[in-house]
């Protein structure tokens, strides 16, 4: 196993639907009857929306017996992490201190959604705020182990079969992981190529919008449907966003990624599967270099994880002043630790140190740009192995911060398994090139079938 | 009468604070009187939270008495325009939707200034999402004119003496005109230097926070709190922020911009109070260019006039798809024509054509920091002339838009005066040069006195 068993293909649902032998309401009756089944033990969903979206999947029925679907995304049920505003159901950013709350709008990428024809089935679980430890929601394909975080909730509910895609967040780790091991494509793109107007933010700097899918098609779909659909004010968008997926192009070369933390974190059945992937590429002529091939890439990873991975902390934490003092001074005792911890260490930061910092991040990565531009793009791991069992903590994030610090985009790829769990191959592009490594992505996974 | 006769100077009242001579609840309720006498003709606030407003101005006197104020704007009552979020006042975008809307949070730059010690009295009444036409508000210099808008309550508060500062924000006018038409100070600093998260947003792109207070001192004061306090993330803060107003110093050379409207829309008393001053610039051995001193300035002016801030509307409108797409399906009946009108273009736009408005844009700012690198500013109108008699529009935009369009940061001061009312002009800087420009109207309105 290394797709969920239980992932869903919704490109393939549309086409029966385009064709009447199916139809968007009686999918969603599907989907929810799976929702009925498991979640009582899964927990994916913190809120559900079930009569809107039976309204809306009636609608979208309407649409394609009319021939007039309104987009790709037109009949779609799909998870919404619940830090992300919706109008009719609330938002509670997995935090008492939200409890109950009602936006009075759609987050934008809601809202883009939504305006394609995509049917809201409800809120997803977060850790709270996105930053947080843990939470109720449990790995599908294992109940006994952590679904990742903090997008929980999305991920566990395409790996369950719940839904075909979810929205999430990835500050960190928070897509990519919980992907990986739900057994699900995790897609990251670019770094401010989608809009997160409407989401409750962490660190804008690091904040992404990020998409939980069964497969690359629906994943890639979302994306574009959101960027076309709503765009992101000063942004020119994600590169190629289409409803058709990008042809499958082989990597001439991708430099393979290892990191420090391959001798501390990773045990040997994901070595194994990692190095039975590397295995597969050379037999198919992919040219494979690492740290000791280019030792520009090599001293440039040192930097990154030796030095700037840390003091983009700082960063974070600067930029957590708002909102978090404020629910820190009034609602203290309802924050974890960690958050205690960065708005300590803000206010030791000058707003000089801070300008010092985003200085030098920019620096990075226009360096990243330069020393990725002698391969197609970087493999890696998505995680440090398949999901730990226990849950105490949502997985280690040390494969994920390069991509996300750098701002780059990412997919995890369910190609391996260890463990007899899933476990994610983490392609990372150059940024705004996010259409380009979606056509690597597609080829990687081909290998599969 | 140039600056308003009732306009308040907070940093004086703020000396007898720490000479014990007054203290901020005494202050406040000298405010609380006059918003009694007059808020029910002007109509600036739409929302009084007078019991917090006393409970913080008692910790503030206390801060005070024990020799311990927070920052220079402990104890300083303020008006807080109502697209700006408050945890503990409604917030309600001056438009039905909104109507009891009840956020949880603090804007960023409300929990900056609360965070120094300031005072939030109320919420000041702004057109409606900040680009309708008019609202209830009156200026405090004649009722029978308009404050201006869209930050109609917060100038007209700080016009009428009711608070010595103000929060605002300028999409294309919405702070410098109304602070024109009150005998106020009203500063836009550079787009993008202070934080807008947390305020009801137009156009990400266009959208400035904007300060409007009794006098330059204090108008950088508030904007430099809010700098150092918050940050905004991605972004180096304001330049020079401090709570000490910069060194006043002459101007080499300006820029003069008439704008083709000087023909069309200013009239004779205007024209006379513009020229006056510019007469005084020259006696104090000023150098005054004008386009036709300066080809390559006047060709930079021709193209952002003649073609490129239509275009801007384009930008505007296209990144008003968020929200207000939502607010059209949902409430069509409560947005005014123009939101209709805009999200119709929007509707026509591509996201290649949006990227290459955005592309243009930068373009023209780029250009911008070159043709102004021949002079120290520019100085222009605020607006084409007093506040216009009636309530059926809120003024020009014509003198607004150059500055705003190109992010750059304008103070407009009030040293002119026609039709007996208050005039301002406007100086302009260079991008991220907040400091600069501010030593210079420093300089500006040492001329008055």
């Amino acid at each position: 196993m290394a797709r969920s068993p239980h992932a869903l293909d919704f490109s393939k649902a549309r086409s029966r639907f385009l064709s009447r032998d199916d139809n968007p309401r009686a999918y969603l009756e599907r989907r929810i009857a799976t929702i009925s089944a498991r979640d009582a033990q899964v927990h994916a969903f913190v809120t559900l929306g079930l009569e809107g979206a039976r309204r809306a999947a009636d609608a979208s029925a309407g649409r394609y017996r009319d021939g007039k679907p309104l987009s790709a995304v037109d009949g779609m049920p799909v998870g919404i992490k619940d830090i992300m505003d919706t109008r009719d159901l609330p938002t509670q950013m997995g935090n008492s201190i939200y409890t109950g709350n009602q936006p009075r709008w759609d987050a934008a990428c809601v809202h883009a959604l939504r305006s394609g024809g995509a049917i809201v089935v409800g809120k997803t679980v977060t850790t709270a705020f996105a930053c947080g430890a843990t939470n109720e929601t449990r790995n599908p394909l294992d109940l006994t182990r952590t679904p990742g975080g903090s997008s929980s909730g999305s991920a566990a509910a395409v790996g369950a079969g719940m839904v075909p895609a979810a929205l999430g967040t990835q500050t960190q780790g928070s897509t990519l992981r919980p992907a990986s091991y739900c057994g699900a494509v995790g897609f990251k793109p670019t770094h401010g190529v989608l809009t997160m107007q409407g989401v409750h933010p962490i660190s804008l700097t690091h904040d992404h919008l990020g998409v939980i899918a069964g497969t690359l098609d629906d994943a890639w779909c979302v994306a574009s449907h959101v960027s076309l659909a709503s765009g992101n004010p000063g942004a020119a968008g994600l590169q190629g966003a289409s409803a058709v997926l990008p042809t499958a192009r082989k990597p001439r070369k991708l430099i393979v990624l290892h990191t420090k933390t391959w001798e501390s974190e990773v045990e040997a059945p994901a070595r194994a599967a990692f190095e039975a992937l590397l295995q597969r590429l050379r037999e198919r002529e992919v040219e494979l270099v690492t740290r000791r091939d280019d030792p520009h890439f090599a001293a440039f990873e040192d930097e990154v994880f030796g030095t700037f991975i840390d003091r983009s902390v700082d960063i974070t934490s600067y930029e957590m002043k708002w909102p978090y003092e404020q629910y820190a001074a009034q609602h203290g005792d309802r924050l974890e630790q960690r958050v205690h911890d960065r708005l300590a260490r803000a206010r030791e930061m000058s707003a000089e140190y801070y300008a010092e910092l985003l200085a030098e991040k920019t620096r990075m990565k226009d360096r990243a740009r330069d020393v990725m531009g002698v391969a197609d793009a970087i493999l890696t791991l998505a995680a440090s192995g398949p999901a730990p069992v226990g849950h105490g903590h949502t997985g280690s994030r040390a494969y994920l911060v390069y991509a996300t610090f750098l701002g780059l985009p990412a997919f995890s790829l369910p190609v391996m398994e260890a463990d007899g769990m899933p476990l994610g191959a983490q392609l990372i592009g150059r940024a705004g090139r996010d259409a380009e490594l979606c056509a690597l992505a597609h080829w990687v996974l081909s290998l599969e079938s």
